[in-house]
Formats: structure tokens, sequence, C-alpha cells
């Protein structure tokens, strides 16, 4: 399946050729063909597209793009119902998610990762080390470079548009690690693998030692890098804090790298932050990181609220889309407390679907304004139907509806007869008046 | 019940006396009594208490204060199950509600209001207008100036502890509603109703012409004025626009004429406004109304999304009281649709609170951000229980983890073995490594 005069998104944009994925991008969102091609160009917008992954329909990250959000889901021990993932990944891409992230650690990861590259039109990304662990059946740490570097090249085979790499938290941001002491170390997955790696191995991070290694597999298929925040802050005590901010530095420097071999890269952020710190966190990736479209995990906003962290995260999500996050990662109401059940995963999706929207607004993304205009429009002429119609969720709006219906049927049981729509537009219509 | 030498929270203030109430809220909050004092002679902070709500813990609104939020409900003709009201105002009080509004409109609401009066340790209010359209059985502009003042007498007599009050929509406003086209015209309740009397019996407001005989009774009952935005907007489209900001203009000369008469006030707010335009909707009404506190009404950053709006809102009021709103009013996932049911309330406080707690760790609130050290510090610790203990809802959390344990229960299911926090505090704490 390579074609060795494929072209990726960058290189394509530097030469003026127009790919199908940025026609798709130019379809869907408010930018001309040379600003897009500009954008891919200098690195601040990235199309992720294997080139295997040949159902994509092309979705533009970064600036002047719509904020985009992404889904996670996979199979595994403690949830391994492979049907029932399907389903989640049919659900979120009729939910409108833009990416899925498939994060499996148990099973035929391949078998399904295939299924669902061929399923889906929306951009997908995996985190190689989870599988590698899988497939090796041994301790990451006891995992050979050869070995893991072998899983990555499967997943761009097989037509992941993006993988989540930590190769920023190498033994130097280790070190700073040990002298700023966090009250939650280390909260992310793959960053707690790799750091297990380079301890008890005493070596250098693999996916920082041998980087150019993995730009040339990323190049090979135009893959995308999501370059991992394996030191993200775990909780609001630890934000913005010097283990964060050195890998980012050298998660900018690893960026620059990519650019020079025409990689795309994303670089993936916090985490927990408190409201006051998210602009600036949000300016000093794109100012380390040279613009290069930032994928926020949150932030939520606060500690203290498992079970609704779907709600502390659209709080983080849309301040930070509003102040230069590209790209949401949902965050569902089970984070913290157990893996996502559909449900679980439907409120994520709204949610981190509203926090864009408010920020798309905000930041006068064209269109999407014009959607609350038509709503409001249907709310104010009482048109319940076209209400529905235009709501993020109509299933939901229907059921409450449907639930509690009122006497007069043109409002509701909020107000009843007192419906301020209703008095107000008579009076203000009736020409008597005014 | 009326003691004719009780001096409210403002007389008090000014003459250096610490009320029972002031206690309260110097315990509660860290503030000293200087400062409270000097907060509540100045107008930026309040105290609702009215005089024959003699169950009420002082509460401090405003300035320096934790953000706090109100719970709406009520009787109403389409529900107007009194014991499950009963069971609300009990809910909301157990779910750290700072205020519950009765918004009864049908049956029997002086003793609903009464029982309430007597069960609630949490300050109260109350729209009048609504209630007048019940007692008298008459559309609301047929009601005679005098009787609606009496139905305000009523309230103030029944120990309600403040009053929503639609001063500020005067016959200038309604000539700058007309002069100003809008998407959706007046959403307020309060406000079109006092359109309606304004515009059919070609008279001003009756609260804004005979705004002296209302601080009057509020000065006998130490009342707190909440002056109503009835021009608020309802929808994205319509925000801080000439008739909302003309409104707002007359609610600032109406707060320094009830502060020459001691009598507390709180300015109400948007509504619908877009991320962009909260923090100068805040700055606006701290300038135009002298720093009395803010009580918003949301405010929901997009119209789209029905069935969520506890989540438009807990953005927006999060950003709000990130930039000066001191009070939220809660917004329940039934917001647009129906009258909220026990659950929809208790998911609108969780959410207001949610947000109010974001905002307090924001400005600094003493005494906020220690929760979340708490919370993370029995994060990093795997101890269960003790994150029960301090979430936000422990019940929700429990169960949650209940319904998907792992095999270790140590972790929880979302990571598995791969939990981060085993791995990386296993690794940190091993001496053999750095």
């Amino acid at each position: 399946m390579t074609d060795t005069n494929y072209k990726g998104q960058i290189r394509s944009a530097k030469e003026g050729i127009l790919t199908k994925q940025m026609k798709d991008v130019v379809k869907r969102e408010s930018i001309s063909e040379d600003k897009l091609m500009k954008g891919l160009a200098e690195g601040s917008i990235v199309i992720p597209a294997n080139k295997n992954h040949t159902s994509i329909v092309g979705c533009g990250i970064g600036e002047g793009m719509s904020t985009k959000i992404n889904v996670n889901l996979g199979v595994s021990e403690d949830c391994c119902n492979v049907d029932n993932e399907i389903k989640k990944v049919q659900a979120a891409i009729d939910l409108k998610a833009d990416a899925i992230m498939d994060l499996s650690t148990f099973g035929n990861t391949g078998e399904f990762r295939r299924k669902i590259v061929e399923m889906s039109p929306v951009m997908l990304g995996t985190v190689p080390m989870y599988d590698a662990i899988n497939i090796y059946k041994k301790k990451m740490y006891e995992i050979k470079v050869d070995e893991l570097f072998k899983v990555v090249e499967n997943h761009c085979e097989d037509g992941i548009d993006f993988l989540t790499i930590h190769a920023g938290l190498n033994l130097k941001a280790a070190e700073v690690l040990r002298r700023n002491k966090r009250l939650t170390n280390v909260v992310s997955r793959g960053g707690s693998l790799l750091l297990e790696w380079m301890l008890r191995n005493n070596k250098e991070n693999p996916f920082y030692e041998y980087y150019d290694r993995l730009l040339e597999i990323c190049k090979k298929y135009d893959v995308t890098l999501s370059l991992g925040d394996g030191l993200r802050p775990g909780s609001i005590n630890d934000a913005t804090d010097a283990p964060q901010i050195t890998e980012l530095i050298t998660l900018g420097e690893l960026t620059k790298r990519a650019w020079e071999q025409d990689v795309q890269v994303m670089i993936e952020g916090p985490g927990h932050v408190p409201m006051n710190d998210i602009v600036s966190n949000m300016r000093i990736e794109k100012k380390l990181c040279h613009n290069a479209p930032f994928y926020v995990l949150g932030p939520l906003v606060t500690d203290i609220a498992p079970g609704y962290d779907h709600i502390t995260s659209a709080i983080g999500g849309a301040i930070a889309a509003g102040a230069g996050a590209d790209f949401l990662c949902y965050v569902t109401p089970a984070e913290h407390l157990r893996l996502p059940t559909l449900q679980d995963m439907k409120e994520g999706i709204i949610a981190s679907r509203i926090a864009a929207h408010a920020a798309d607004i905000a930041n006068g993304i064209p269109g999407a304004k014009e959607w609350d205009y038509k709503m409001s429009k249907a709310r104010n002429e009482l048109d319940w139907d076209k209400m529905f119609e235009l709501a993020i969720d109509p299933e939901k709006a229907r059921a409450y509806r449907k639930s509690s219906c009122p006497e007069d049927e043109n409002v509701c049981t909020m107000c009843g007869d007192l419906c301020a729509v209703k008095r107000s537009n008579g009076v203000l219509n009736d020409s008597n008046y005014l």
C-alpha cells in the first residue's frame, strides 16, 4: 500500500500542491487554499492523515481553524468487550467527534485498530507504547528499543493518523522532576512508563535518543506526531511548574526537528490548571513550540469533582480554546474513577463540543455564532421542532420536553403561562404600544 | 415580631456594631471584622438577612467573599406538588446551596413561603410580582400599585431576605428597546410582566416611580434589594446591547438611592453572553453600579445546548466569578425545556458549585485551593475513602467506582495495571533511582 511518490501535507503545501485532505479542510473551514497551505508549511496547522487511511476526510487543527475535539476509547483488561468498543467508535463518529484515540491495551489490538481505520472517516490516534506492553507480554522497561519502534511502524502501516509519543520526558526532565517535588508526581501513563524505562535501564528515553528514527517512520506514512506531555500537572498544585515547562522546552526543540523532516507536529498539554493560569499556559506553549497546534487534556480547573470532570474540563477547555488551544481531548464524568461507558462517552463528547463551540464564538470563527442565531430565532418564535433540530443533542432536548408538557404547548413548564417570550413578543407586536 | 430598634447590616456597620450575621460571616470567610464592616458600609458586600428570618446563618456576598450560589424552586401550576418542593428545599440545603429563591406562582404560596423561612438557615429570595398574579387572580397589568406593594410587604413580613425587583426597566428603557431591535426581546419573566404593565396602562414602572416606598419597606425589615435585569440578553446575539446597558445605568442610580436609606443592594446580570464579552460585562457592572455585588444568571456562553445548560452556564459562571461576579444563580439541565426535577436541581447545584470553586481558586480566596490540595494528596496516595470524603459529590463518585472495580483495588479501571500514579510513585520512591 505504500506509495513512494506520496508527498505529505507539509511537503505538498511547500510545493503548492493542494491535496485531497486540504480540499476537505477548505470545504469545512472558512480558510483560503493559500492561507491553509501557508499554515501547513509553517506548522501552525496540521491535517493528520496517514496515507494508508484511505477513508479519512481531511480535518485541520490549528490557527484559524474551528476547535476540534478528541474521544478516547479502547479495549483494556478491565473492559474487554470488543463489540462494545466498536459501538463506541460509531457513536463517537455519529456524535461528531473530530478524532478518536484508540488506547487499547489488551487482546488483539491490531485487528481492532485495522477495523476502526477501515470504518472511520475521522482521524485516528494511538499511543504505541501501551500496545507494546500488550504485544510483548513484558514489563515496559524490559522492552527493547527495536521492539518499541516495530510497534510504532505497525501502527503507521495500519493507517493511524497521529501518534502520541512522549519524547520530551528525557533524563534531564526527570532530574528537574527530582529537584522540584510535586504533589502528584507523574499522572501520564506514557510518562510514567518511560520514566520507569529510563530509571530502571539507566538509559535515555528511546524516543528522545532515536528521535530521527521516529521521524523517518512518520515521514514515510505522513503520520502526525502528537508530542506527549509526560509531565503534565495532575493537580492544580503542580500546574505550570518547572518539570512541566522543562518538558515543554524540549518539545519545542523536537518540533523544529520534525518540521525539518516535513513531519507534522501537535503538542499535548495540561492537565489540571487553575483558571488564572490557563491563558499563560496557552501563550507559553505557542511561544516555546513555535505556534505548533496545542492539544489539551482538559484542562481541569479543580481537582475536587470526580464524577463531574466533564464539567471541570469544559470550563478549562473553553477558556483554553478561547486563548489558543486548538484541539480538546474530551474528559468524561468517569475520569479518575473508572473506564467510561457509552453514556459517559456521550456526556464527555457533548461537554467538549460545547466548550469548543463557545470558544469558536469568542474567537470569531466564521459560522460559529450563526448556529446560535438560528437557535435563538427559533426560541423567540417558540418553534420547538426547529429548536430540537438545532440542539447540540436533539434526543436529550426532546426527551426533557416530552417528560413535562405544559397545558399551552407553545410554552414550556419552566414558566408556563408566565412565558416571557410569549408575553414580550405579544405586547411589542401590538401596534397600540410603542 | 418587628423590633423598631433593629438596625440593619449597613447601619450597624456604619456605627461599628458587629451583628450576629456579621459574626457568622467572619467565621466562614477569611475577612477581618473591620474589613467586613467597611464593605457593608460601602455596599461592596451584602449580608441578606431579614430581621424576621431568625433561623438564618449570615452569609456574605461581594468583594473578597467566596463565590455564592443560588437555587431556584417553587410551586407552579404545571408542577404543583408542595411536598416535592419542600424536599427540594431540604436537598438544596444539604447540597450546600448558599441561597434559595422561591419562585412559586401557584397555590397557597404564603404557607409554603413561611414554611421554608422556618426551615432554612440559608438566605431566601422571592420575586413578589409572580406571587401577586397568583394572589389577586388577575392579569399582571390589572394589578394596582397598592396591591403590588402589599405583596412586597407580605414577603418582607414573612422573613424573605432578598427580593428581586425589576425597578430599572422603566419607560425610557422600553423606548431604547424599541429603537434597538433584538433577536430575543425580553426573556425575563418579571421584565416582560412589567413591560406589559407599563405599555397597557401607559404608566411608569411602579417600582421605579415609587422606589422610595419600596426602600421604606426594605429598610423596615432589612431586606436586601436584588435589582432585577428585566432586559438581560436572552441570546448571544443580544449580549451587551443598548437596552441591557441602559437598564444597568438606571440600576446604578437606584443603587445609590438605596444606600442613602441604608438598604442593601445586589445587581442581577446576564444571561446569555459570549465568552469574550464576559469580563467587560463584569467590569461595566462594577463601574456603573459602584461595586455593588453582582448576581449573574449564568451567563450561558452559547444558545445551542438545551439539556446541557448547567454546563454552558458553569463555563460562563466560572469566567464571570473569576472576573468579579459574586453570586451565581444555578442553571439546570432542564433550562429552556421544563421545570427542573430534583435530579436536575442536583446537577445544577453541583455544576454551579464547581464554577464558584474554580473561580475562588483563581481569585486566591483563602481556603479554596487547600480543598484541592487535600484531594490530590489523597489521589496521589490512592486513598479512595479519603477521595470520596473530599469529593464535591461523594455519592456519585462512590457509585461510579463501585460500578466498575478493577482487579487491583488500589487503582481504577481507567488505567488498570498501567496506573501512572502507582508506577511513578513506585519508581520515584525506590532509592536505587534518582
